[in-house]
C-alpha cells in the first residue's frame, strides 16, 4: 500500500494517470485552477452523475475499477442519448483510503477504461477524503445537429430499446442472495458495457438512456412528449435474450418483466421512431406510442412496480 | 417538513428552484439527459469542486444555504482565476434528509444566491441519498483572451493578494473552540464573499484563487513557474486588516501569520504582477518573485506549517 505524502503529490499522480495525448481542443488540462478548451463550432452538451457508496454501489461487490467504469458509462450514455459525442470529463471523488494509491489508481483506470474507448479525455478533477466513497462525473460533449429530446415522441411512433434490458437487475438479484454466479450475469450488473446505438440515434424522434428502468425512463419520455407509451409482452417475449433471462428469473422466483421493465443500469437506450424508419438494426421494438397523458402501460394495464428510485 | 413523494417530483421541484430566464445560450436546461448550450466563439473553461460533510463543513456550524453558497463561491473563484467569466453550473448533491424539501430548497437557494449575483445559471444536476451530505459543483465559463496560468510568474514580478486572507481561518479557530463570536469573523468562515479582482485580472502574469492557503497556493504557482516566491512580514503587516487580525490571534493564542499564510477558504486571489503595473487597487503586495525552484519563503526562511490539506 504505497503512501501518498500530500495532496499535491496525489494530484501529480492523478495528472500522470489521466495524462493522454492532449487533444488539439484542450489548451489547459489538469493542474491549473480550471481546464481550457478551444472555441468550437459545435454546441456544448453537459451532464453530471453521482454515485455514492452503499446507495449506488457496494465496496464488497464492486472494485474501484468497476465503480469508476460504471459511472463513466452512465455519464457518457447521457451524452449519447442527446445525439452528441462525448469529449471531456471532470471527475470529483471522495475516497476513504486516501493514503492508498492503489485505490486511486484503480478508480482512475476504471474511468479511463471507458473514456479511452470513446476517445474522451479527463480534463479536471477534485479529490477529497470521505467516510464513504463517492464519485461525481461531469461529461461534456459536442453536438452538430439538433439534440434528441425526451419531448419528441409522436403518436404512431414505434418504441425501441437498443437491446433488451434486465440482465443488470438479474445480476443485482444474484448478488443480493449472496451468490456470484452465473458470472456473466453478475458482470452485467457490475461492469455494464456501453454500446453506442448509432442506427437508433440516426432516426430517433425522442431518446433517453435507461438508467432507472424502462418504466421510469419511458414515463419521462411519455410525460415530456404528452403521449402514452404502450408496451407489449408479446413483443418483449420475442426479443433476443428473453428466454435466457426468463429462465434465470424462474430459478430465482422473480418476475422477468420486473427485471426488464424496472431494472436500471444496463445503460441501454430507449427511443421512439417513426414507423417508416423501422428496421431490425435499431434494436428491439417493445411497444408503440399512443395518444395519452404520460402513462406507460403493459398490454393496456398500468405498470405497478416503479423503476429504481434513488429515494 | 414537506415530504417528497418521488425522485421525479423532487427533480421537478429543483427545476422550479433553479428556473431562471434562460440565457440565450441555453437551448436545453434541466430535465433532459443533458443540457445543451449554443456554440460560442469563446473558449470553454471548466472546473469541478467537491465538499463533503465533516471534511469540508460541519452541519452543526453551517446551514444548507451556507454550504451551497460557499462551494459555489469556491467554484466560481476558480473560473475567475483563469481570467474567464463563469456562465453555467452543474450540481451533484447527496443529502441525508431526502424527504425534507426544506434542506433541498435551502441548498439550492444558497447556490443561487451566489450564481445569481454573477449571472450564472444552473443547467444540470443529479441528486442522491447519502449518509453524509456531499456536494460537487462543476462550473463552466467563457474566455475570450489567453488564460491566466499558474506558470506565468516571472523573476522580478511583485506578489499580490486581492485582499489579506486569514479571517476565515480565524473564524474556524473560533468555531473550533465552541464559540460563535465575533460574528463577522465567524461569518467570514461560514459565508465568504466573492469579490472579482478585476484590476488584478487585467495585469496578472500568473494567478490562482486562495483555497488552500497562501503558502500552498503560492507554492503551486512557484513550482509551475519555476521560481521562488519570497514573502515579507513587513509588507503583510502593513496591509489593511492586519492589526485587527493580529489582535484576534493574540486573544486566542494563535499565530496571525499562520492564519494569513496557511488559512484557506477566504477565496481571495493570489497573483504576480510586473512591477510596471503596480498600483494600490490591485490589492495587497506581500512579496516578490525571485529565481528559484518552487519554494515559498517568509523573510527568507522556508515556511514550516503547510496550508490546509484535504488529506
Amino acid at each position: 500500500m504505497p503512501l501518498i505524502e500530500s495532496e499535491a503529490t496525489l494530484i501529480e499522480r492523478l495528472r500522470e494517470l489521466f495524462h493522454t495525448q492532449l487533444q488539439s481542443g484542450v489548451e489547459v488540462g489538469i493542474g491549473d485552477d480550471a481546464a481550457v478548451i478551444s472555441a468550437s463550432k459545435s454546441k456544448l452538451v453537459a451532464t453530471v452523475d453521482m454515485a455514492i457508496e452503499d446507495v449506488h454501489f457496494r465496496r464488497a461487490w464492486s472494485t474501484p475499477f468497476q465503480i469508476g467504469a460504471k459511472l463513466t458509462t452512465a455519464n457518457l450514455a447521457d451524452i449519447f442519448a442527446m445525439g452528441a459525442k462525448p469529449k471531456y470529463l471532470l471527475v470529483a471523488a471522495a475516497i476513504t483510503e486516501t493514503n492508498n494509491l492503489d485505490v486511486v489508481t484503480e478508480l482512475a483506470n476504471g474511468i479511463r477504461s471507458v473514456a479511452d474507448k470513446f476517445e474522451v479525455e479527463v480534463i479536471g478533477g477534485d479529490l477529497s477524503q470521505g467516510e464513504k466513497m463517492s464519485l461525481s462525473i461531469t461529461a461534456l460533449g459536442e453536438l452538430d445537429t439538433n439534440p434528441i429530446l425526451r419531448s419528441g415522441a409522436k403518436v404512431g411512433d414505434l418504441v425501441y430499446v437498443s437491446a433488451l434490458p434486465g440482465l443488470s437487475a438479474a445480476g443485482l438479484a444474484i448478488l443480493g442472495r449472496g451468490l456470484d454466479r452465473p458470472r456473466y450475469v453478475v458482470e452485467a450488473h457490475l461492469n455494464p458495457k456501453l454500446a453506442v446505438p448509432s442506427a437508433l440515434i440516426a432516426v430517433a424522434t425522442s431518446m433517453c438512456d435507461i438508467s432507472d428502468g424502462v418504466t421510469t425512463d419511458g414515463s419521462n419520455i411519455a410525460k415530456a412528449s404528452e403521449v402514452d407509451i404502450e408496451l407489449s409482452k408479446q413483443l418483449i417475449s420475442n426479443a433476443a435474450g428473453f428466454s435466457d433471462l426468463k429462465e434465470l428469473a424462474d430459478e430465482l422466483n422473480e418476475d422477468v418483466f420486473d427485471w426488464i421493465l424496472s431494472g436500471g443500469e444496463d445503460h441501454f437506450f430507449f427511443a421512439t421512431v417513426d414507423p417508416k424508419n423501422a428496421k431490425n438494426e435499431l434494436g428491439v421494438q417493445i411497444g408503440v406510442v399512443k395518444e395519452g397523458k404520460g402513462q406507460v402501460t403493459l398490454d393496456g394495464a398500468i405498470i405497478q412496480k416503479a423503476g429504481y428510485q434513488h429515494f
